[in-house]
């Protein structure tokens, strides 16, 4: 039996997200499940960092499955690719250590988040791209960005319910850099909860468009309310860049 | 009456070309002239520099037309922008002298054509980007594009059928670049005509897979028949890039 570690990149807008759930059928998850389902005759269960969202893009997804198919890497990474829709596509295949998991594996993650300012977005963009009529101040969110850096109780800038999981979690980076009307938000870290990122970008957003203040973030993780943190930005311009092992 | 010149951008898919034909509806022409009318409740006929074909994008088409409107021309960019589909963008609008005309006026035009070879197209391109399997030499189509560099009678390397109308163009440069599996070719000129691009294009990829020799482009220069020259690439992979004047 091989375990196989691959990188995926998708473009999120039609599926609803990476995992498959109960009775819905565009899932990413499935679209891999079934093809290597035709591939063994088994059912294959594969493994990825983590669900992404619905509409919620990768360029660097990671995932696993194993498989005691003699189709060489080369083969099994063709194959999946030819059947795998226009908007997956698999980048890399590696054998890995029986141990490894995509998800209980993972050091680390970077996610960016894009919005157009001002003009209408690039129309070849415009997929993964959140438009938005304000400007915003960079070195405002610059700044404002610094508070979240190292670890702290997530909960408030998450959508989750209360959960006995710890909800502290690590940032490492905040990179906030402006091109051609994007504004690129790159975040790093050890884990996200759910809505995470996009509450984070939210919250700064809100900064950058003088809607809020900067040290509202230091109130929301003392108080850990999740209503007084920032919107959650739509699922559109947020994509998985890449998982660290 | 001010004379108006925009550029814009979009990206073809979806549409049947620049130019309203008959009795389709699906033209990037008609979606101006709708929201123009729907401006001005007068008809006003917009120009572009030339007909794009069904799937063909631009990243820089040129056009222009005439209004009497008071509105300013950040005015008119924002509502000619609301209006269009996300599919379609004004990147720019500005007063020209009232001689100015987006296709006679045009001295050259820089069109390209992305091909990817060999892995599945990069997800976030594949909508302006043809994929091919073969593996292409470079330096082999590099060597073969100089034949095109120049004026040259292209008839034989276009769809058109015979015409009165001058078939010779002035060809300025062909530039063959590869970067991450993606093979831009860069093609300027004083004028192209009816399918030319991906003609010439079609040519060199023949001469890239080893379909093809090189010296047969001097024999179609010669014999004008254009059954001898290579195939007409997909729209897809086709942009306008930039109009000169």
């Amino acid at each position: 039996m091989n375990n196989y570690k691959i990188i995926i990149q998708y473009e999120g807008t039609r599926y609803k997200g990476w995992q498959k759930q109960g009775n819905t059928s565009n899932t990413i998850q499935e679209k891999f499940e079934n093809i290597l389902y035709k591939m063994t005759g088994k059912r294959v269960e594969i493994n990825s960092s983590g669900r992404t969202d619905a509409g919620v893009h990768a360029k660097g997804q990671c995932a696993n499955f194993k498989s005691d198919t003699n189709m060489s890497d080369e083969e099994i990474l063709k194959y999946l690719n030819h059947y795998l829709p226009e908007d997956i596509a698999v980048l890399e295949i590696e054998k890995v250590s029986e141990r490894f998991h995509a998800r209980l594996s993972a050091k680390a993650k970077t996610y960016e988040y894009n919005i157009s300012v001002g003009k209408k977005t690039d129309v070849f963009k415009r997929r993964t791209v959140y438009s938005i009529e304000k400007e915003l101040d960079i070195e405002k969110m610059r700044k404002a960005s610094k508070k979240f850096l190292g670890e702290h109780d997530f909960i408030g800038f998450s959508s989750l319910k209360k959960t006995k999981k710890s909800t502290i979690r690590n940032i490492y980076s905040i990179e906030i850099k402006k091109e051609d009307d994007i504004i690129k938000f790159t975040i790093n870290g050890n884990g996200f909860l759910y809505n995470m990122v996009r509450i984070i970008v939210g919250t700064l957003v809100e900064i950058g468009a003088g809607d809020r203040d900067i040290k509202s973030i230091d109130e929301i993780f003392k108080t850990k309310v999740r209503e007084n943190s920032g919107i959650t930005m739509p699922a559109k311009g947020l994509t998985l860049s890449e998982v660290f092992y």
